[in-house]
């Protein structure tokens, strides 16, 4: 039987795009939350027998986790062969280290939950700074997958002498993963030596003969530090930089203080859905999905 | 080393109360919402080697339940010896069936979650309808408080000549309890036989010589229970009654409406905090969380 993909509430649109990119069967679930604040799931397609693709993208994550988890137990309930999950922004992973003492490292424990109700996981781009790798805190099968070529291929199309900056040394990985695609230059702002880099990406500018700067970063959640970066170029006699964000979080008013800081183009990869999507990242998605499902059943 | 107590958000008086009646210690704990929706929590207070109890009650439960979560792997994380959950109200109880096909019976998939992070739970007269005991979904020690006696102290300290009466079927383990210990009557309006249960609750009032009608159910979520029998007394001639709810969940405009629809003094018992709150349950669930508390721990 083919698989069964279900889009978690707010997830529909990305789910039809993967979908046409996938080719299985969407399917129809009710969820909703009650007066009290309880959830409530039901799933109006057969699942007994298939594989069954959970989209949930998990920004907001706290609202989000219970409606997730109950459906995955229901699929499961109603006789699932595997769960999987798509969640193409991932959170907690920040907190990938005991900052302060007795701090919890959340993001071990919120593998370890998603571990416990998924059978595979496909996200976009991680925040991986002190983990390598997935494997490092999910139990279960994990993909990760880059957006960089989608990326890049958008710069290519929309920006005429393209410098690819990454707004801080964090940053290094997914700037230089672009520019690399891309074929320009790339350089990397970091916060303890801001002055000679702004030289640098002065003089980079200036030896190329005029460039638009295109900063990228992966998370843009407060945007401070793409705001802090479009100040500092600004400062040092650069145009408005396009900015790149693979998983446009925004929380609060952090969209209109990038757009007031002075930022040029603002345009984000569709992990999840908002006004500055405009890189599609679902063909990339249904690679990997592919590739979790053509894997043999493992026993949860 | 003495048991340490920490109260989640919003738990804070009941905590108090609670540690009052047990001697333990308040432990202090950071518990915040990112901008992002992402959650922090750090310990201030040593667990290591000791006994954890979270007093988080699980109205709104959605909201509550990751940080809930992250606050026990956190505990656990620092060497906790147990990690308990006094959870006056507990959620997910109504969901005990599959009412409609492809529907989840998220009681058991609730439970599977908390039984997976907590090593034990009190709770005060969960909703057992189809279910007789928790241990029937829940995998770890639980214990069942049970608030007719701190029910049946107000009715007699504050109700004159009271008849107690279960608003329906489904209320009547509440309500005979809570009768008994008063040494009054009771009597159930069925939702089937109204017309003859009123005939049945005024004949009671006039043998009674006039009679306080007292409503008691177990939660009021929208409280229309509560409401429609409210109505009924009030045209079988009754005075206006005393609503008790173990459970004050209320939710939106519940308790409002409920005011409105003529009901005399509403109380509640304080196992969510709510402005109708009368009725004490710390002592009991202290004397449950202490022989929780003295068993020998499990391997979790």
């Amino acid at each position: 039987m083919i698989p069964i993909l279900f889009a978690m509430p707010g997830n529909e649109r990305f789910a039809l795009a993967l979908d046409r990119a996938l080719g299985c069967e969407i399917g129809r679930m009710e969820v909703r939350r009650f007066p009290d604040g309880e959830s409530y799931v039901r799933m109006l397609s057969p699942v007994h027998g298939r594989d069954v693709i959970l989209v949930c993208t998990l920004d907001r994550p706290d609202e989000r986790i219970m409606q997730l988890y109950l459906a995955a137990c229901t699929a499961r309930e109603h006789g699932a062969r595997r769960v999987g999950l798509v969640a193409p922004y991932l959170s907690y992973m920040r907190q990938d280290a005991r900052f302060k003492e007795g701090e919890g490292v959340t993001s071990r424990h919120f593998a370890r939950f998603v571990s416990d109700f998924c059978d595979w996981m496909v996200t976009v781009d991680p925040h991986l700074h002190r983990y390598r790798r997935l494997a490092e805190i999910y139990s279960i099968p994990t993909r990760n997958v880059h957006a960089a070529s989608a990326i890049a291929d958008w710069v290519r199309e929309n920006v005429a002498h393209p410098l690819i900056i990454g707004p801080d040394a964090e940053s290094e990985q997914w700037a230089g993963a672009v520019a690399k695609r891309v074929g320009c230059d790339c350089t990397v702002l970091t916060k303890t030596r801001y002055g000679d880099r702004e030289v640098t990406v002065s003089s980079l500018c200036a030896s190329s003969g005029g460039c638009t700067p295109v900063l990228v970063d992966d998370i843009a959640s407060s945007a401070r530090t793409l705001i802090a970066a479009v100040g500092r170029l600004h400062e040092a006699g650069l145009r408005e930089p396009v900015c790149i964000a693979i998983h446009p979080v925004f929380a609060e008013d952090a969209y209109a203080d990038l757009q007031a800081a002075g930022a040029g183009r603002i345009v984000s990869c569709n992990t999840i859905a908002h006004p500055s999507n405009a890189i599609d990242v679902s063909d990339a998605i249904a690679v990997a999905v592919a590739d979790m499902l053509s894997a043999s059943p493992t026993a949860h």
